[in-house]
């Protein structure tokens, strides 16, 4: 549980070992910070303290709680995900929850992450612009670097789907087929967690909220746009990813026609060829063919004519 | 037919024999669950006894009616499908009613189901918070109790979706395809139930309805929210399903093909050398090659090296 | 032409020969039923006595008019379609329109059927409720009836549906696609006819309509519910029918998978034998391997070793 | 360039040859037809006597113009597209404009079309119902003419998309393939023509326009309705398509199906017996079955055993 | 940098070499145009001379950001893509930005490109309409460009679909596959491109800024009015691609079907007939059928009768 509590003129960091009184309504903002969900009764306290509804409690500790946004008696709450990549290439996903209260924010974290790390130095190092401005303007900060790191993801999808396409026009394998899947998997899930939090910019920019002041009205304008044109990339990458899929199952088709080209070219060259040699290799008493000294050549001839006109028939038909 | 009575400080429960009368307007909650359905008569007096609507009582009656709200003349109607999962793994649903009054809540069954009994318990159990709501509370919590198993539901097709694309990827066969049509359909009938009740939650958010007081109004915010989490995770279900029947017509395809090229590569070198042992297997008279001694060893490396031409020519179009 | 006038203490029934009068306004419903919109002449007159405009009167001769309602000059004037099954399976349809004014109900028919006939029945027999009440409340019992016939309709798509698909999953056959497609159309056709009677149920539930009655408005509402349903029930199917194409398309793949295996391990199987006994059967003076007393028995056991051989790989590969 | 200006007592046509006055406002309806927009200049003229926008001259010169309806000082503006099947069945289309003022009607045409010349010969015979009305109502008969148009080319889609079913149930071609997707385009074309035709339509059914006097009304009404009517066809036709798409697809794969059970039928029969006939065509020296005075007869025995247990397998696997 | 100040009167043409002062307000127009972004803090002192928000440079000058709108403290701000074909067939895209003032239009390029150039021209020649107008008419013109230069890209892709579709209509190829794709991912990237272009124009021609005045209002409707029918191609132009794909998909099927036939054509005439002619290569004692002398003869009649039979056969099922 950390405090950071600053104005324009000063900047202070806490840590906290108690539940904190609530701030006094002077003219400095409190960001309180707590990590890690598993001390339920010391996140209940806490809450509590604050006013915060019960109900709004089991959503932050609810991890698989859909984003949402609302308003409740004084205070703007606000849950979603916050998205990473993993060493390994996975998407992981961690809670995180906000209230907003007219001269504080509250924030709660499943586990530590560096990911406010550059806020806190930004305001530490930088008396002005961003310590002068209120909660509000706090909070627009963190859901922007949340937004942010979405854009991480779509990115690495936007690689993915590009390094596939270049493979399956090189080669298709069977584990292409299960790379689209996963593209596709991940891409519902991320669309699960976006598609919430545009409807959720909505409150911003309706102005629906007093806790927003007016001049801090334009950052939730910019962030809501960035939601959007994440919303539309998602969009965009399921098009694209549905036309690898087709452009696979072309190239596997495209394939299979080849093999088989190949095989019926062979084959029927050389079946009316092995039925000739087995013809005169039959052994009638009265073949008057076998007893002719040229029989073997004359045979050998009519066979390179059959071939001749075998492979003038297939070239005209462009299976060679 | 059953009735629980209670206020903040007193809890009963009955069984009712008869017709009960009206309850009066005092301070206490009276919920009536009228289990079966069979007993039409008992039903419709019952009903008429708290002026329910006819139409209202035909709905309640028709067990395949579409889930739907309805405020008549001072009663809040309710409808919809409890789900259940049958010890055979298939999807079961169960038709259930609630007229919502003043100080009193009725719920109709089919069958005697112990969904509920949990709450019940709870109220006995727990003076507090619970017996301290009125009726519409009570609406909740068994409302919030339905909407809770319909996320049974999700979670088994979520499962076998999962255990379906591992199967898939290990060895596609034919019952895989009556699978994915069978968790189309399931997703389709659970869509059909899923999708009234969610705009069903309209009339209590938008408090259309004076039934619901204020204080218990964001209980039933919560419970829209989750209707409309269900909502999603089944389109996104119904996504990855057809992301399955992609993978799997991908991986009978591809196999397919791989069963091709063994043919062909097969056909393709064993040919052209039946062709040459059908050739020397001929009985022309004059044959010159059949009397060099070394004819025979001579064919023989003359069709290692064919072999060998052929396998390199396979390896570089990647057949092998 | 036919009319029945009724109120709840009387029950008349005429055949007309000639263009009625306009009802008198007293306490009475006044039905006028005209069958065969052959006789043009007849048809305009009667409109015309009604004060129907022109063009209503177009659309009520034209049958390939789509489903609409209309208020007019007093009148409320709506046509739609009348689905049966014909006796061959197919999906018939009969155009039918109404006008309700403030005491009489006019409906036109193409064909006598015998649709309306239990409701004849019912108000004859039954002095008391039906006959209560109003001709809008007359106009929805024969929608009522239509609707009603609807959902046979959709219950007999059902059952194809379902038969198809337990028959694909048994063997797949070339007239199943066709049998799909039909369904497809049969679906595709039903929309067309119940998209808009759905949007006519909102002049119903919003009470646009001075000439519905307050009473009477709980039975529209009920109606309009049971077109919602038929229209969500039309979508499932087609969806489902969607989900048979994919089966039928999955099931001949796979089966042509299993043919083309059939044909490969066969033939891998035979081709080398057959390479190894025509190398014997050449007539080279020298071949050693000829002459070896047990020659022809060590090339059996060569053979049953690659016989061997090649049946562990194909159980290996899967492909027995 | 024709001016035709009537009432109900009186019907003149004139031929112009210079840019007419304004007509006074008098108690007749003038319509003016300008057909061939390649004289611009003269062109420009005429509409700026009439005072038409140069925007809206712009539209009505560019033939590659959306349609659209715009209301501009005192003018209603209309621009669509006139569809006609060539005599060797494509579609044509031809850019039509209309102009409609207090008593006026300007309608402009790229090619002189007889379309209009039922409704010039209607005005000029009956006195009555059509020439009472004023050039709203001319706007509307023209409008309506077009309209009917376009059913032809729906008509004419409809035939070929039964056409083609039939053909691809009884065998299907390349062709074919070609033929659904001329039809796609067909049906994407008239949609991109139709859609912004309908949207137009609110402009007249929504009472925009005080140029469209309220008898008038129910007429736009009729007209509103059949382009509804048209735009539901031309979705309907798109899905029909799309179901011949999966038919063919279906028809092909059901074909190879076939075409390859045919080839492993007799494959998988013929293999095994000529590998048995090559066996005993064998030359070495101790074949001891060779000798047997009955062996050729046992071993023919052999293959009818043989070849009977295959069919009797094929049966089963109802190859045959 | 560089300023075009013009009225009707005057036209005049300066580069800047520093920050220019706030231009009086007179009956003058400025057009400040800014090409390269690189100098960013030229940039930054220019926009805040004319007092544009913080959050707008960074749109600005981040050139992934999407096309967006936003009046802004007496400023209309526009952000937007200039589309071009580079001569290697790619589509590119510049990021272009207008500021516009009461009495002046600012505009911010990425590279300097001669796109701009007629309209300068326009103004310099033309004394009278262009310049009688307004800094609103002045941006009119520039997006008229910019988006009329989206058609040419537009053009272009149809030009490839047609192509496209004609070519596989002679011979599918493999890279099919991949151009499909190819105009899949562009007709993606321009619809992101164009559907924030497209809302943007409500803001025009709903009337919401006050920059906008009443007499340039016709000509942003008919901008809007493109716009709409570039939307409406690009999806008619992926529809048109998705159908390309499946006529890809069924050429590849029946040339394979093709392939197959002529395949199990060729084998199943020739294999009988090495069964024959591999029977009597046998060498048993006793085989009476090779001792009569016209044996042979009698032969080569049975095979001639088996290949007639089985062309015949062929012929019927249309597999020739």
């Amino acid at each position: 549980m950390s405090l950071i509590r600053y104005n324009e003129a000063k900047f202070e960091s806490f840590i906290l070992s108690e539940i904190p009184q609530l701030p006094e309504p002077e003219q400095q903002v409190n960001w309180y910070n707590l990590t890690g969900l598993a001390d339920v009764e010391l996140f209940e306290k806490f809450c509590n303290r604050f006013g915060v509804h019960p109900l709004l409690q089991e959503d932050m500790l609810n991890t698989s709680q859909r984003p949402k946004i609302e308003t409740f008696e004084g205070h703007l709450f606000i849950t979603l995900k916050m998205l990473f990549i993993s060493p390994e290439g996975h998407i992981e996903s961690e809670h995180v929850s906000f209230v907003l209260g007219e001269n504080y924010l509250l924030s709660f974290q499943e586990r530590p992450k560096d990911l406010f790390d550059p806020i806190r130095k930004r305001m530490e190092d930088n008396g002005g612009f961003v310590r002068k401005k209120g909660a509000d303007y706090l909070l627009y900060l963190l859901l922007d670097v949340i937004v942010d790191h979405y854009f991480l993801i779509t990115d690495s999808i936007a690689d993915r789907i590009e390094n596939l396409e270049d493979e399956i026009n090189s080669k298709p394998r069977n584990n292409h087929s299960e790379s689209i899947q996963l593209i596709r998997n991940d891409l519902l899930m991320l669309r699960k967690l976006v598609s919430p939090v545009r409807d959720m910019m909505g409150v911003f920019t309706r102005k629906q909220c007093i806790l927003i002041k007016e001049d801090t009205s334009p950052f939730f304008f910019d962030l809501s746009d960035h939601v959007y044109h994440l919303s539309e990339l998602i969009e965009t990458y399921r098009d694209m990813n549905t036309g690898l899929k087709d452009l696979y199952m072309n190239s596997i088709s495209l394939q299979t026609n080849k093999v088989i080209q190949t095989l019926t070219v062979v084959t029927v060259i050389f079946i009316p060829l092995s039925f000739l040699v087995g013809l005169y290799g039959m052994n009638f008493d009265n073949m008057p063919e076998l007893h002719d000294p040229n029989g073997y050549f004359i045979l050998l001839g009519v066979m390179v004519v059959i071939v001749t006109g075998m492979l003038v028939l297939f070239k005209k038909r462009r299976w060679l």
